[in-house]
């Protein structure tokens, strides 16, 4: 049964800018959403960045957490020394049924090992994965994975693909989700071992399997769904959000060179805001780590306010739907899941 | 000893436009840099963008070929069945010593297999790497393999460091080129198998190594040379181009939603039009085949004529600076390439 009303555990420490950003975003999701807050972090930074904001009627609570974890610092060593930490104490919320998600915009790594040590796996997952959801063309695209497992096997490639499905069908709301492998070339006889392993069981399974996305097609909404290893995954959307800020920087240089230039980029100023957030990825706002027995949701450490509330209504929506049963049930009784589960995997196939 | 007057092989047949884009495009940089052509590919074809076109002066010569590579046909296809393909003769022409190096904007899978097989590698090269051309915040930047070799060893991303860097130092003329790894995350810990053994590779290397680079780093100039396996440089190739083309498809949309916008864009054309001069993959025209016993340059199928002119100049700049001696001394002199060549790599070090 799904709770009527979720309780989302928010890292209030978490992100760049800490509760300054993070408190104000949340708000705005649990007013939108009738959604229930715990803000997690340092009580007297709680204290100061509510003061002077609106949240009566909103169901709120403060936990302290007297360690903040860096975002430099090991996910090992936070695990290990930081029991204290917001992340922590946020996760551990989850496992004591007082909330019933996590959202943190603090050290990613740590966000990850804290949600998986604390949490645990679904059964039957052999590995969460860490889905970035994008803009595309065509509307939102997941990417599965984007860091947490960089050395994957085939097998473990088509769990990622069911877990994004099962996501994209009942947080995101598509029907029937493309799903495709990301790869070098069109032909399934292209890409590396991985991936050539990894097509012939996404054709065995009852997917909607699109086959090999090459990067030029990324973001034209020829799948729903693309999945890779966490270090394809992650070169490619760091490789993205270096390129966006990169084309800006040299843009900017080339407008601010003539008053000409500044004025037509005045006139176009709306468009641009238009296009701006057409391809803002905090219109997504965060990451979810699928798999997990629990909900957790990673943000980018640069995310504003508005980043802040998307990923909460996300989990909230995430929470509502009951998609990690539905999770568990796809695995379950999938059955993709019992062919290539590791075990049941017959001995001819690829592992 | 370096020809006087380098003579280049050039693919006509090659490309998505063929010989009416690619024989102007050579044509100009024959004048440009006083080279030698030979125009290889439908004689007629060939003849007939040639005419009304300035070519006086020019040391002209046109070398028939019977067949064109189409852009889906296999390299071991290519090979087998295609001998009279216009790029095949063309590498033969290298290898009879009638040219000094070939310029193929045509299949590029078969552009590799064909210079691979006709002109051999060089001594000690044990994988030839194709390394692109991107444009930086600050000047040149080569990735390295972006799609020879799809899976590779620590000691041949090595190598394809010390190649690329010969290439830089002799042809781009970067005096120390600063070369990185493509990875996730900044310490040495960081990134998969591959990455971290490499990383320890290039340590021991005299290479002027800066370490990790992640994809948020690509374009600021912390490195000249990315190096990486084929499979991950191919897919941020490609993914670079699909985003830029979705960002300038999106941006239209919105720009033309709206006259104000139109006219903005209209006022700020020059400062766009540098914009696209300073990211203009054509400003290099194409990716140099490195550690082939002889010169040979891919260019994108959809090469306009100016990436062609700067694809066959490079070509020239290669074989006049003797950049292929350099990486045969280089190579060969390296402390790098006797202790991480295969055989003479100690037993305890990564392979």
């Amino acid at each position: 049964m799904q709770p009527a009303k979720p309780r989302i555990a928010v890292d209030a420490m978490g992100g760049d800018f800490g509760p300054e950003v993070v408190v104000p975003g949340a708000l705005a999701a649990a007013r939108k959403d009738n959604l229930g807050l715990i803000l997690v972090g340092n009580e007297e930074m709680i204290e100061k960045s509510l003061s002077g904001r609106k949240h009566q009627g909103i169901d709120l609570e403060i936990v302290h957490a007297s360690e903040v974890v860096e975002m430099s610092e090991k996910p090992s060593d936070v695990l290990r020394k930081k029991k204290n930490s917001s992340i922590q104490v946020a996760f551990k919320l989850i496992r004591e049924g007082r909330g019933h998600g996590v959202v943190s915009a603090g050290n990613s790594g740590a966000t990850l090992g804290c949600g998986m040590f604390t949490l645990g796996r679904i059964k039957g997952v052999e590995r969460p994965a860490l889905a970035s959801i994008l803009p595309s063309e065509k509307g939102p695209l997941i990417l599965i994975d984007v860091g947490a497992n960089v050395e994957c096997k085939p097998y473990q490639l088509v769990q990622f693909g069911l877990m994004a499905e099962v996501f994209a069908r009942s947080v995101l709301h598509v029907e029937r989700p493309k799903v495709g492998v990301l790869t070098i070339g069109e032909e399934d006889d292209k890409g590396n071992n991985l991936v050539r392993e990894t097509v012939k069981l996404f054709k065995m399974s009852s997917m909607n399997f699109v086959g090999n996305i090459e990067g030029r097609d990324f973001f034209t909404g020829k799948a729903d769904i693309i999945v890779c290893d966490g270090f394809v995954g992650n070169v490619s959307l760091k490789l993205m959000e270096g390129l966006a800020i990169s084309l800006t920087k040299i843009l900017k240089e080339e407008v601010n060179k003539s008053w000409l230039a500044r004025l037509g980029f005045l006139l176009g100023i709306r468009a641009l805001k238009r296009f701006g957030r057409r391809i803002d990825y905090a219109e997504y706002g965060g990451a979810p780590l699928l798999g997990l027995n629990g909900i957790g949701i990673v943000c980018h450490g640069s995310s504003n306010s508005k980043a802040i509330t998307n990923a909460v209504l996300m989990a909230g929506e995430f929470i509502r739907n009951g998609a990690n049963q539905l999770l568990i049930d796809g695995l379950g009784a999938n059955r993709e899941i019992s062919i290539f589960g590791k075990k049941a995997l017959p001995r001819s196939m690829p592992r």
